[in-house]
């Protein structure tokens, strides 16, 4: 491990390999010695930046070297390059010509840790979310065609997320299209975790067997060795070669689908990466070139726990050791209480999409493994399987990050709400999410979850409360979702016993005669502590922690809106058709349109990156952001309407 | 052709085969003849009864001898099987129980063309939307394991289901797990048109291509009869076995993913099939079984025509005549326009994903071949390609039913409004869909849309603003949807010069004092005759075609919501964060929340199969229910709220 820090100058990598290069072109002219000293450079360079911004640092170890030999060997921007997820462009966005706003990565204003269109005219694509970029590169492949032009359109894809449903529709499109298409599959046995499936098995096979070209060598040498064979045995040996495909081909499941297979490869060692690139670039039609990477490589920590250093916050470049929180994460608080409730009820079983880890999961996973399924990158199937599961009698929790759960969308309203099946959805990550940007902020269930019928959704104010709401989801008979934010709780106290909240009853958390706040899940404590500075200033305001969306508690709504004739509602998530829209909605057909209801939350535009607790006061969420609202907003017939009670 | 109409004391079927087959049970007294004779009788009675309902006529008359042999063979419900897609399930239907009853098919209060739960014990798991079969057998199967029970679990899915992502993700973990499951594969090369993709290339090859088989027989009888092989030869032969499976499996695919693959077998040929559903029900782990069967069997206009007969309104028995309606449908008319407006501009290119005829493309496929891609059943591959397509410079229109849409969710969300690219939706069947019922209606859209930043939402009042809503849409640098209806339109002139919409701008359509009645969509036209009804009652009511539900006309809005103090707003699709929602958003925030509003649509509720209009009826959107909402709503303090004005 080489790792070098800034001098008082400027940064070290002034001085290197790397210092002279600021484009794509620049890496025509390197040595392979040069190239492979570039490939250190770049490690060093990325584990001391992200080592300050956090970000993902194994993928991006993992693809120094596939990065450099794709752009030796192809001209982008004219070619066309997709990085599937996206969490592995650091390097692609090092060389062309994002090397000196790096240390600005993740962080609010500076460059994105994912492709962004705006960023770069190398990032034709955006992504952040799996198993897109066949999808969009066979798009752009088409388009080429149809202009009647002749680029390179390349998708890099991890063997995690070519499980995705889509990606494998596009795999199927592209077979029947035949059109010029490229995609690299960059199987390291893990999407985050280690990778499952059958699709994980044969990508096994795969890499370890050379049986078959063994035998193919074989074949070819015997057949051409025995001149005196008979002509039934020569018949039967010739139409046997028109069958020898299925001896010779390893990528027989790729073939079928009408993809030329290469491979698999060492995706650390240039020169062969540069050989199989040239001759996939020299082919037509769709082609897979496999190549097996090792996730963290060249960084020992990241190698040896590959999971953990997936995507991280902080740490110490020398030692690998991370920055962790002192208090307990939502996840954990998650992951413990799941365990205890499934303690007492064997019909508990919970599910991941390959987020074992990040969804607090692993715990039950080493407790209940015959009741614990990690299905993959698969958000569609572990929601319909969990329906499954539900209809056999079992009581499915199916944990997936708010943003992911969007891939469900269909199925959560068509197998399990439609149906009423009793599954949970824990929605980890949900509401502003931070540093990965505006693929993964989790900003839009509370909408799309309280339109489906059937559906009860809630969301706790801290991490005790949590703990009762699953309690209480895993108590109902029917289709219900919690949504809980990203990182550390509150430190409050973990009550012992765990008891279900009353469905769609929310608490009055304090007593106000001006204006009602009322705020959902990790806006609670914050509107909270905006109704004491208020107080300050002289407004009395009420709080209501509403805990459900859905079913709204309608009766106290109403009753405060009463009696403050002035509601103001905060969450973190769209203000389109979301929890505020919900509050309106109730309070116009109960005929008290006349009180003034004010929504917070995010006006209709996609939260970039940037730490979560500068976005949220950058969009008003803050408990300053809240203050001033409310005081902006306060009625100006404040006096004469308050007369009417 | 044998067909028989009802005689004057009852059914023609109550003195047949039919006649004593009343549960499953009784179908295992019954002789392979009198097996034959039943399928026959199926065939009939299916065909009779679908002519006067309308029905998926096609899928049902391919499965007769499928379902037949299934039921000899499994002891449902005991065992379990689930159709996927689901509108194959006619005879299942008959045969367990619903027969008498099986003349009230898609009618308001008779039986669901699809399975569900609350219909029959032996309708296990609901389904309509494609490919989620095997995800949920799979999830059944683990009920099973965990509670240490033994039944079979059969996945019923055909050649177009299978090429859905989520079908192969659940065939990914299905492989993955090796738990007893058997998927049978109903392939009749179409999904509902002709099936496309390289897995429908694959299966063709399986079907037609005996050669693996001839192979495999050679080797072993050549292998046996040549005991003079020298050592080394017969070396080679005998590794060359142990890779033998690679000669002698056709369903290489299917092997590769850990699944036990048999057939193809004849899907028409009873005996046949009993054979082969005994040998997988007899063998451990995932099996699929491939059966080849002919959509419409049985009945030659459906033979002849199976994409026609799909999915079919009333129609002649005799001479399959179908009934058609006299005016053009939406779907044609959005059709027609498109292929006007590709003449004109060639970038513009259009997706459907697999139904070419039910979205209005087929026109388009036969005008510009080379820019219509059918992607098969994939809708997120068919909207992130879509994205590709607009990224490389083209203008793509996406044409799927609004409740299909569903399934691309975040695709529309993170591939192509978080990107600003410019795609169009063209959501067909949107609001009301009748009788196929809860699994089709399109009441979703305009709440999942319009909660995504820079989507532009629109719905036509009728024919002839679609048009100039399509020209609209391919005008503006965005990603826009527009949705309309099921169905013919109103019979209105057609403007021969289409013109882009202002976007955002509603459209008054008559004035009045006393309320503003703010419609969109098909509810435009119902809301001018309910003010046609209320000026007879003494109401004067402005009607406003809204035109947009993003952005909202606020400026039109605010001004007659002053005029009137009272609004009506009328949508067909979910109140809970719709239209209506967002027309509440606006008054409130604009701080003019003592404007009444009336928001009519549908509650909180999944709709039933049934008549749109009788649906319509029942669910307050035809002219009489907005009338009598209006009437009932009607503020109490009317004359006061006027005086202010």
């Amino acid at each position: 491990m080489c790792l070098r820090t800034e001098d008082g100058e400027g940064a070290w990598w002034r001085l290197g390999v790397l210092a002279r290069v600021n484009a794509p072109e620049d890496l025509k002219a390197l040595s392979l010695a040069e190239l492979e000293e570039l490939a250190a450079e770049l490690r060093d360079f990325i584990v001391n930046t992200v080592a300050h911004t956090g970000g993902h640092l194994a993928p991006n170890l993992g693809v120094v070297e596939l990065t450099l030999a794709l752009y030796r060997v192809f001209d982008f921007p004219r070619d066309k390059i997709i990085w599937d997820v996206g969490h592995q462009c650091y390097v692609h966005k090092i060389i062309t010509g994002r090397k000196e706003r790096f240390s600005t990565l993740r962080q609010l204003g500076g460059i994105s840790g994912f492709p962004s269109r705006e960023e770069s005219p190398y990032d034709i694509f955006g992504t952040g979310h799996a198993s897109t970029s066949i999808s969009a590169a066979l798009g752009l492949a088409k388009a080429r065609d149809l202009a009647g032009d002749h680029y390179a359109v390349v998708a890099v894809i991890g063997d995690g997320a070519l499980t995705g449903g889509m990606a494998l529709e596009a795999l199927n499109h592209a077979g029947h299209l035949q059109t010029d298409l490229i995609v690299v599959l960059n199987d390291n046995e893990m999407s985050i975790s280690k990778n499952v499936g059958a699709l994980a098995n044969y990508l096994s096979r795969l890499r370890s067997d050379p049986a078959y070209r063994r035998l193919q060598k074989e074949f070819e040498s015997l057949t051409s060795r025995l001149p005196g064979l008979g002509p039934r045995l020569r018949d039967f040996l010739s139409r046997l070669k028109g069958s020898v495909k299925y001896l010779v081909v390893p990528g027989m499941f790729f073939e079928e689908l009408g993809f030329t297979y290469l491979g698999p490869v060492d995706g650390h060692h240039l020169p062969t990466l540069l050989h199989i690139l040239e001759r996939a670039r020299a082919l037509k039609g769709p082609v897979l070139v496999h190549v097996v990477t090792r996730k963290g490589k060249g960084y020992k920590p990241a190698e040896e726990d590959p999971d953990l250093y997936h995507g991280v916050g902080p740490f110490d470049p020398e030692t690998g050791e991370l920055h962790s929180s002192p208090l307990p994460t939502y996840t954990e608080i998650f992951g413990r209480t799941l365990v205890r409730l499934a303690e007492e009820d064997p019909r508990i079983v919970a599910i991941t999409a390959a987020m074992p880890s990040g969804t607090g999961l692993k715990l039950f996973a080493q407790r209940f493994p015959h009741r614990f399924f990690d299905v993959g990158i698969a958000e569609q199937h572990a929601v319909t399987f969990a329906a499954g599961l539900a209809a056999g009698g079992y009581r499915p929790v199916v944990a997936i990050y708010s943003t992911f759960l969007q891939r469900a969308y269909d199925q959560i309203i068509h197998d399990v709400c439609l149906q009423r099946l009793p599954v949970v959805f824990a929605l980890d990550r949900a509401g502003i999410v931070g540093e990965d940007g505006a693929t993964h902020q989790g900003l839009f269930d509370l909408a799309y979850l309280r339109s489906i019928p059937h559906m009860v959704v809630m969301a706790p104010a801290d991490e005790n409360e949590l703990q009762h709401m699953l309690k209480t989801a895993l108590t109902y008979e029917g289709p219900i979702a919690l949504r809980y934010p990203r990182g550390a709780g509150l430190g409050v106290a973990l009550d012992a016993d765990l008891r279900p909240l009353p469905i769609g009853q929310g608490v009055v958390l304090r007593e106000g005669r001006d204006v009602t706040l009322i705020a959902i899940g990790n806006m609670v404590p914050r509107a909270l502590k905006a109704a004491e500075e208020l107080a300050a200033q002289g407004i009395s305001a009420a709080v209501i922690n509403a805990r459900f969306v859905k079913p709204l508690d309608t009766e106290l709504l109403l009753r405060y809106a009463k009696r403050t004739r002035w509601v103001v509602t905060i969450e973190e998530g769209v203000l389109a058709g979301g929890f505020g829209s919900a509050v309106a909605e109730c309070l116009t057909s109960c005929g008290l349109g006349e009180v003034k209801i004010t929504r917070l939350g995010i006006e209709d535009t996609f939260v970039e990156h940037g730490h979560p607790e500068e976005l949220r006061q950058k969009y008003g969420l803050d408990v300053q952001g809240i203050v001033r609202a409310v005081l902006q907003s306060r009625p100006l017939l404040r006096l004469t309407s308050r007369k009417t009670l």
